[in-house]
């Protein structure tokens, strides 16, 4: 016989090949089995459109019946566009149900198991629960934060810089590793930088790969620096807003806003606070965000605890310079032993570089949230 | 029947395990093979001691007679204390000799084989070429350039940086990395720091392991502002060497010497230059040197090619802070282009941390030797 486990892998993995196209949804596979073959598979593609178990159930037909579903994330209980999951999984006379992990959202979480159990189905929860949950992270903050899941990109040096003290920045990091960037930015709903970036670089911020969606462009400029004639402002590639301060350029607004570029106004005369952008963001839908910016940018959010994962592109190559710009500026930690640990980091060669993967660790103290 | 790939590994496994006990000469192994059996083992475990063939040849005694041998180092043409080599291998009856490099001293090299070759001795070279060569980088690099193989170690997080900007600094890595570095130490005939990193911190500098060896200590300092009280000038666990500049504290230089410290004037009023440094260790028979400084002095040595290999101990932490010290100061780069590629990088887990070795390349016109 074989394992619930394996199974569930079947479904996690067909989830995990839509990262991208289900925001603000999370991913979900499903897989159903009777008389130890799979009858059915299913998996969550785009917000709106059926979700995983319903793909599954209508693939097995009659052949669910008496059977056993597996499914990534609990099953729903309200009535959306396809009715409520668990229901339809009643009405399909599956027998057995092996969920991953419960709903998030503390409002609903185990309305779905109670549906099922209620209608005489054994529910088997928890079989691959860590991975479906990390597979979800960036919904799962959405849910229960209200506010996007967070990921700071950078491309560094060994010794943490992004340029030479002359500000050289071409190119720190192999071609390999820009290219994966822009699977990056296909995955995320919205990316960030800063004026200071923006200014420099004249970046578009799009997904150049084949297939790829751009994310919403998000620019901290406190004064509305920003020229007309940039790429963000003139390209009509995917949506630019502004955050601004109090101090902004009135006439700047007016020109600005007539090209289709939202502006957006927050308290203070001197620079964007990061927790107002990200209030923002999640009041408005937008569940990740891609930060690509300076030393200072960066700083700002690990300063508030907002950036919930990294993702570095380290080149093995040496820069130096008292003065040449690092990713993290700022003030930095007073206290070794405050320093920010980073959990379940992973490296992974790629190019000539090596990409870093890991989860910042906040202390207490420093978490705002 | 076995290949030469798998004797020479052998000696070369042997070779390696002295590393640390041989300076100045370099790491050999040797193995004799006769009739499909290993009939003797030699490593080279001391200067003055006996070369690996000789001992070898030893416990092979007749054995030897019509056997194949294996040498990871061209045996010596040289009268030392145990005549040439080659000599020994001729007189002992050995038939071939398999040997992984050719001697690096252009005066010598090819001399052996051309002994062996005389008396009519099939000679293969080049097996297990790259291996043998690197293991003895140093006493290569001694021999070849007549300075100390010089590597920079030094303990980092994920920003590059070395402490706070309070410079809060205890501990940047875990245990297991700061026990690696006395490893580190016990395999250096000499270690070098900066006077501000002895004010800051009064170090051994020692090699805190079982049988650990210490290095000779080496500071830069060029007024003599060292602590008469500190470790280095009171622990007597190994010697001290202060190079300074001209513009010395003379009172001082005659407390320091009293207590058996070496005072090394080198010409300039303001910082000394490494490359003075280096060329008076060379000349002192100093054949591997541990650079354990401060960003300034690390920066100074990157500036004028002189760091051979780098071992960076990376924990997964974050400091930030534009002020917080990096491990690379200086001015750095200008260009992007120009950044220091290091090559055949390798990433080690260490505790929690990550070791990484590579080799700097430098572009022609940045090399100074």
């Amino acid at each position: 016989m074989t394992s619930h486990a394996v199974y569930m892998d079947i479904a996690l993995n067909n989830a995990r090949a839509m990262k991208g196209q289900t925001d603000p949804n999370p991913l979900v596979g499903s897989v159903i089995v009777n008389h130890n073959r799979i009858v059915g598979v299913g998996t969550h593609l785009k917000a709106g459109e059926p979700h995983a178990e319903i793909h599954a159930l209508r693939m097995a037909g009659e052949q669910a019946r008496g059977g056993t579903i597996y499914v990534t994330l609990e099953p729903c209980s309200h009535h959306g566009r396809t009715g409520p999951c668990a229901e339809a999984i009643v009405k399909a006379g599956i027998k057995t149900a092996v969920i991953a992990t419960l709903d998030p959202n503390p409002i609903v979480s185990g309305n779905g198991v109670a549906i099922l159990e209620d209608a005489g189905i054994k529910v088997i929860v928890g079989i691959r629960q860590a991975e479906a949950g990390k597979m979800n992270e960036v919904f799962n903050t959405f849910i229960t934060k209200r506010r996007p899941f967070i990921t700071l990109k950078s491309g560094i040096t060994l010794d943490g810089k992004v340029a030479s003290h002359t500000l050289s920045s071409k190119w720190v990091t192999s071609e390999e590793a820009r290219a994966d960037v822009h699977q990056l930015r296909h995955e995320h709903m919205a990316i960030l930088t800063g004026i200071n970036t923006v200014l420099k670089d004249n970046p578009a911020l799009t997904a150049r790969i084949p297939n790829g969606r751009n994310p919403l462009r998000i620019v901290m400029d406190s004064t509305l620096k920003i020229p007309l004639d940039y790429q963000l402002i003139q390209d009509k590639q995917a949506g630019t807003w502004i955050f601004t301060t109090e101090n902004y350029d009135k006439q700047k607004r007016k020109e600005l806003e007539s090209l289709g570029i939202i502006v957006i106004p927050t308290e203070g005369t001197n620079t964007v606070d990061p927790r107002k952008v990200i209030t923002y963001l999640g009041q408005h839908g937008i569940s990740s965000l891609l930060i690509e910016a300076g030393g200072a940018i960066n700083a700002s959010f690990i300063e508030h605890s907002l950036i919930d994962k990294m993702i570095l592109y380290m080149a093995p190559k040496l820069i130096g310079g008292k003065h040449a710009p690092s990713f993290l500026e700022g003030t930095g930690i007073n206290e070794m032993h405050d320093a920010i640990e980073l959990s379940e980091t992973e490296i992974q060669p790629i190019g000539k570089d090596f990409k870093w993967t890991g989860y910042p660790i906040y202390s207490d103290k420093r978490d705002c949230e």
